[in-house]
């Protein structure tokens, strides 16, 4: 762990109350990375905004969002602030601006890059999917704990790009009893992290998911920048204050 | 049963394909009143159509709507022609014209009127709140399975009325881990009737959620009907033809 870290914290918990930093350390208690999630080109924004809601509400830390075909937009009154609180990371190949280049010519680039990211770093990547192909399905009750886990959604009309379904490891459609086909995206979304972060929490120990104490005081310090007003200005006079290190 | 409709079953089938009937088979023998769903005035049309999707798709047949404050509207696009497999059954006060005569002061008649006859039937009554009374709290993955089960979600800004919670027997909250403090109201839907779907196959025998005899024909019956065309006339023809009755 930073210590620097630790002693920002100190130092930047004192402009909450101590009510609102109680709730900090109670959410980041309950904060994983465990379960990730992948977004692939969605375009309605509600519905994006009403997957960083779910996921939130059920303590996913870190949100993928894939950028090729259509950009991602997000409605606060839908998202109800729970962007702020998350991860998010994109992946796009940037124009000249910087901006995404988007085009219906899937290239796979950047789902190739967030698979890679996420597979270096032990994560099983899991395609949802209302086709999964045979050699790759696994029940959606199933699906292996034994490392972390990234759930992979694609786009409302589109479903997955060839890239994301053939490049992940595994396969997986939510039980479906009716005449429709699927779940609307945030339904599948929310249905999928409650169910697993319900199951972290029942079959796996507190030390498995949640985050480690490098990662848990970055997290918090990353709030803390957020919820405070004029946050620069109060840690540039914090550091021409003299410190004492521990 | 009926065994008029059990024959008008057998001559409508010959008009769908054998496919498609049995696909109608496969979706009825999944089919239940166990757990049914109770709309108080939802007013976005978004939510209300991916309620009632979620219904269909998790195998409720039974969705009741409740309209005092706001009239219910769905959007084709997101129901995904889902309502056309459920009851959905309608409560309100009717106005001159016989349509849901609104009104800010709510009376609590029509959500009165929908528990009575849920109870009638032997439903437990639970409502989804984020704040749970103590007398009547109970957690969300212990609700009691013993008998059917309705649970209750009320409108997006102002959540269930006061007599729906009063007079609900049960309250219950969904598991949230996060600084958002409910879940989208669609999304609440889906959790709920997605894991109570997979609670009662887990839990129950068939037979104790399926559809009965004469409950299974009559939807059989309907879903037949709004399937066919003109199946007015045709059903005016078959009613000429000379009848064998078993």
């Amino acid at each position: 762990m930073n210590s620097g870290d630790a002693s920002r914290i100190q130092e930047l918990s004192g402009f909450l109350t101590e009510s609102r930093f109680r709730k900090f350390r109670d959410v980041l208690s309950q904060r994983t990375r465990f379960v990730s999630v992948v977004l692939e080109d969605l375009y309605d924004p509600h519905n994006g905004s009403a997957c960083l809601r779910s996921c939130e509400a059920c303590g996913i830390q870190e949100v993928h969002i894939v950028e090729e075909r259509n950009a991602f937009m997000t409605v606060e009154g839908v998202t109800m602030g729970s962007a702020r609180w998350l991860d998010l990371r994109r992946h796009y190949s940037p124009d000249a601006e910087g901006n995404a280049m988007l085009s219906d010519e899937h290239s796979g680039a950047s789902i190739g890059q967030c698979y890679a990211g996420l597979r270096d770093r032990g994560y099983t990547i899991v395609a949802m999917t209302p086709h999964p192909a045979a050699d790759k399905a696994v029940a959606f009750d199933r699906l292996p704990l034994s490392g972390p886990v990234a759930v992979v959604f694609g786009s409302e009309r589109d479903g997955l790009s060839e890239t994301a379904m053939n490049e992940a490891d595994l396969h997986t459609r939510l039980p479906i009893h009716g005449f429709v086909e699927s779940y609307n995206i945030s339904v599948a979304c929310a249905l999928t992290v409650f169910h697993l972060a319900g199951r972290i929490r029942n079959e796996l120990l507190p030390e498995q998911w949640q985050l480690s104490g490098e990662d848990h005081d970055s997290v918090l310090l990353s709030w803390l920048r957020r919820s405070i007003r004029n946050v620069e200005l109060v840690e540039r006079s914090l550091s021409s204050e003299p410190r004492v290190e521990p």
